[in-house]
């Protein structure tokens, strides 16, 4: 579609910024979506101009996730609101062993808030979908006034198809399995945090942010009965384990030597009174598994660019309690809880 | 799921008030979601407790539509943001013809927000979807500090399933076409727009907010050959068929005398200089047919609750610059044009 000749003149794309109008659903909606959304976005969906897009899918089962992105500062090292949107809601998708097929997304603006940096979000946004082969095939905008928002808030929806054969699932965790990650925890969190608070680490701590839909189809395709597969973000590593021992009636034993963690996570953790256990992670899983697929399954993910750091960190127990308890560094045992109350908000 | 014996104490609906832990994703994010959440909207798919929602799907084509709910005040007569949120998203599906069938809703709250409201709020959510008879099968809730946000934003996104050999898209309007709108217009604009500036009309003017997909399957059983449908909300009627006529490459005829608009919505506007045609709503939809099943058409809307002051308003033209004109009550030719600059925020 192109309609650019119905407005007077172009955003001003440099030194514009975000009005009511432009979510008062007229003209100047209009133009927003055409010459900033639609120019980074463009895809048969989106160019089919309806209030909606119309797709055809393979018959079988599909999943849907949403999330909400509010995280604060807008932009971070490792990435921004607009490639953590994409990444974010892609992995719940994938945390089901489906492929993700389409994205939605919805943006609330603030009034004020710069066309330069939404274009720059929208950009990041449009090349982490490219990226991830997942195409927004529909949006929306809203605006609010001055000081009802903070500059940018995007949820994104996916959907997503389930191969034939695949049941993972949260309340799958018998005892005996073994319980793998793919990689360093609380790169995400720490790296939010050195920002919003000027830390001035000396090594930058770049976000994990990525969509990892692809380290997941190799590891089905080399383990089908992976049992359980989770995102440890928001809570961290620490909270997903009692998520899926909770759901599971399960309990967990893990040990902190083998949880790899950067040695600058580390160090800014001890410096900040953090405990990387409950730092939030956005390029992370938690995967579950029978015992005599362990090997198989951690070598699959060492294989991948995304899991080239995997390990095996513990077992599922008996538990009807849903008790996870960490073998700490020496030596001794303790109970790796919820998080309680607020360690660091609008991480994601 | 029953988790309730892992809080110490039920949260307080009464007094209680969003505080950051619950955006958090510990403990007390656990606790909103069993206690608010879940009580109200308890269904087969969120109580998979997975961060996605997983089901069946006939093969077929499917549509997905997404909206950010950032209404102001949240309630109103008629409905407030909850219903809204289901209403506004089911519509947006409904309107490529397709069945709607599952919902996902994500919440951004405020910092400080009453529970009290939250949980009315998510129970005229719940009501609205149960009534559609369509499942909000999964979500998830941010919080934001006091001051970056207002209180509640609201996004849902559906999907839904096109029946065969139903094709109707904004491209499709031909002239020769009739064009028709089942009832009075206006409404959902003045309604909100009385309780904002708290104007006292002598009528109290209801939204009309409604689900409006039973309307459509009924029209669709009757006229297969429907061309276009939108629901003329931001920008109001005027707008929706300047986005037709755009997207078809073609020019529109109306009449204002046909048109449905209430006294009351009518002596509303006179009073506050707004013209009804650009005026918010959440229960309309613009159809548009072939003129031989215009009249089939007409008296399937009209034998409808939803349909009861259903219309034909005017005709399509041909006009390559998409004109839309309206011959006016005393006689007279005025062009109808796009909404331009902002006229009511945050209507939706």
């Amino acid at each position: 579609m192109t309609t650019r000749s119905r407005f007077s003149a172009r955003l001003d794309l440099e030194n514009g910024r975000v009005d009511m109008s432009h979510g008062a659903g007229g003209r100047a909606m209009a133009q927003l979506i055409d010459e900033l959304f639609k120019q980074a976005l463009d895809n048969e969906w989106l160019s089919q101009g309806n209030d909606q897009a119309l797709f055809s899918v393979p018959p079988g089962r599909l999943v849907m996730s949403t999330d909400a992105h509010v995280v604060s500062p807008l932009f971070f090292p490792g990435g921004d609101i607009g490639s953590l949107a994409v990444h974010g809601t892609i992995n719940d998708v994938a945390m089901s062993g489906a492929r993700p097929l389409h994205l939605a997304a919805s943006f609330v603006l603030e009034e004020g808030f710069p066309l330069a940096d939404l274009a720059r979000i929208v950009a990041s946004l449009a090349q982490a979908a490219r990226e991830a082969g997942v195409a927004i095939v529909t949006g929306d905008t809203k605006v609010v006034e001055r000081g009802k928002g903070d500059g940018v808030f995007i949820t994104t929806t996916g959907i997503g198809v389930v191969p034939e054969g695949i049941a993972i699932s949260g309340d799958r965790a018998r005892p005996g399995d073994v319980i793998l990650i793919n990689g360093h925890i609380g790169d995400h969190g720490i790296a939010i945090l050195s920002q919003r608070e000027n830390l001035g680490f000396e090594t930058v701590i770049q976000s994990d942010s990525a969509a990892l839909h692809g380290l997941i189809a190799d590891m089905i395709a080399a383990v089908p009965d992976i049992h359980c597969l989770r995102d440890p973000t928001r809570g961290g590593l620490a909270t997903t384990l009692n998520e899926l021992a909770q759901q599971s009636g399960v309990g967990m034993r893990i040990r902190e030597t083998d949880i790899p963690v950067r040695e600058a996570v580390s160090a800014a953790c001890e410096l900040l009174g953090l405990d990387p256990a409950y730092v939030a992670n956005e390029g992370k899983l938690v995967a579950i598994c029978p015992a005599d697929r362990a090997e198989t399954l951690l070598a699959t993910m060492r294989a991948h660019p995304l899991g080239a750091q995997a390990a095996i960190i513990g077992e599922v127990v008996e538990d009807p309690l849903g008790f996870v308890q960490m073998q700490t560094r020496f030596g001794g045992e303790r109970l790796l809880d919820w998080l309680a109350g607020e360690q660091l908000p609008r991480i994601c």
